[in-house]
C-alpha cells in the first residue's frame, strides 16, 4: 500500500468514518445532524433574499440568482439525507413520522421545491429590473417550502 | 398584503430568520453550525464510497457517480458558508484562523476539491468495469480534502 493511500485512509478515519462498528444511536444522531445541517445551509442561502424581501438590504438580482441556484442544488439532496428512518428513536428532532409513512409524497414535495428554486434562479437571471417578478418567484418557493414543513415538520 | 404573502412571511419567521435583531453571538453560532452542517452532508455522501474502498460493501459505480455529483455541488459552497470570520469568537470550532488569513488559498483549495469530485463523477460514469480507476479518482479527491484539512482544520 502506498504512503499516499495510507495517508488518505488515516484521513478518512480521522474525520470520523467510524463505519459499521459505531453504535446504532451514534449513527442515528449523525443522520439527524446531517439532515439538519443540510437545511441550515439552505437557510443560509435564503437569508439574504429574506432581507431583500423585507427591504432591510438592497435588492440584488445577481445574489438571488446565485443563492437560488445553490438552493436548487441542495433541495434534491433532502431524500438522501432523510433516508434513515428515525421513527421511535430517542432523539431531539422536528421530523414527523409522516416523512417515512408517506415517503413518496415527501420526496415529491422536495422535488417540487427544487423546481421552484430553479424558477427563482431563472426569474432572477431575467429580473434585474423587475424586483416584483423575482419576489413573486421567491414567494412561490417559500410557499412550497412551507407546504412541506406544514406536513412533515413539528410546529414550534 | 395577501394572505399567502403573510403566510410565507410568518413561515420564514418561524424557521428562524431572526434578522439583524439577533445577537451577534447567536449569528456566530449559526454560522458555525451551518458550515459544519455543509461538511456533514459532504461526509454523508463520502460514507458509502469509503465503505466500498474498504470492501465492506460491494462496489457500485452508479452510487459513486451520484454521490460524487452531490459532493461536486456542495464543495463550491464552502467559501459561502465560511465567509463569516469567526476568529476570536468564543465558540467551539475546528476552523483555524488561516482560513481568513489566507482566504484566496482556502477558496482555491475548495475549488480544487470540487474539480476532483467532478473527476470522480466522470471516472465512475465510465468505470463500472474498472473499480481500480474509480478508486484512484476517489483517492485523489480524498487527498485534496486532506490537503485543505491539514492546513485549515484543527487536528484531533
Amino acid at each position: 500500500m502506498s504512503v499516499r493511500k495510507l495517508a488518505v485512509i488515516s484521513f478518512v478515519l480521522a474525520i470520523g468514518f467510524a463505519g459499521p462498528v459505531s453504535a446504532a444511536d451514534e449513527r442515528t444522531q449523525d443522520a439527524v445532524e446531517t439532515r439538519q445541517g443540510l437545511l441550515k445551509v439552505v437557510r443560509s442561502y435564503f437569508g439574504p433574499i429574506v432581507g431583500m424581501a423585507r427591504k432591510q438590504i438592497p435588492f440584488d438580482a445577481a445574489v438571488i440568482e446565485k443563492n437560488a441556484a445553490a438552493v436548487a442544488d441542495l433541495l434534491p439532496m433532502i431524500p438522501d439525507v432523510f433516508r434513515m428512518d428515525t421513527r421511535g428513536a430517542e432523539i431531539e428532532t422536528g421530523a414527523l413520522d409522516g416523512i417515512w409513512e408517506d415517503w413518496d409524497d415527501f420526496a415529491a414535495k422536495a422535488a417540487l421545491s427544487a423546481e421552484k428554486a430553479e424558477a427563482l434562479e431563472a426569474a432572477a437571471a431575467d429580473g434585474a429590473d423587475d424586483p416584483g417578478a423575482v419576489m413573486k418567484a421567491f414567494g412561490a418557493l417559500g410557499a412550497s417550502c412551507k407546504g412541506c414543513h406544514d406536513e412533515y415538520r413539528q410546529q414550534d
